[in-house]
């Protein structure tokens, strides 16, 4: 559970930044070497670097060098830890919506019986 | 767009903390007051009332005052925000997915015509 909420904590801060989210964009696309993640973005390549470690570190992506080029890959899985999240909380939520529409529903039949 | 852009950097940002995503996961069973919500944590009023705000800049929940009682409410919308995003994503990744099977199987007949 514990690794789980770090993992959560990871995920959710990585695509917090719009940055970020636009190169998990581009990755869904295909496989991108550092250079072409950096190119459309105006920022400085420390700064890329610093984006790409984030996600790395969240499991969004992977990176790996081959001489002098490393190139990123995206790793599908990490978004399932935060859908499967999203999920159990929407169980919660309908199973809640879904008493309460019972007991409405209830409420009016007794109060219908009452009115005849 | 980039109202989008800041609607899922906030929602994103709300759910990267462990205390937050508790929160929301009380307010799927049905509302709370503050007191509620800050009982079962082990923090200050002040840094439970941060983190509400968080969560209410996000729009993931909302809340009321009566007399000197505010009760929260989660608002499942600013879920979708999210669940959008990744469903774009996902789009994306699996029709490459897809290219890129019909790619193989296009490779494999070729080569078992030419071993024929």
């Amino acid at each position: 559970m514990a690794n789980n909420n770090a993992a959560l904590n990871r995920v959710f801060h990585a695509l917090a930044d719009p940055t970020r989210r636009a190169m998990v964009a581009r990755l869904c696309r295909g496989p991108a070497t550092v250079s072409e993640l950096a190119k459309p973005l105006s920022m400085a390549l420390p700064t890329v670097l610093q984006h790409l470690q984030v996600l790395e570190q969240s499991r969004l992506i992977r990176s790996e060098k081959a001489g002098r080029v490393r190139t990123c890959h995206l790793e599908p899985v990490a978004f399932a830890t935060i859908e499967q999240w999203i999920g159990r909380q929407r169980m919660v939520w309908e199973a809640r919506l879904d008493r309460m529409e019972a007991y409405v529903k209830d409420l009016a039949q007794k109060e219908a019986k009452h009115a005849k």
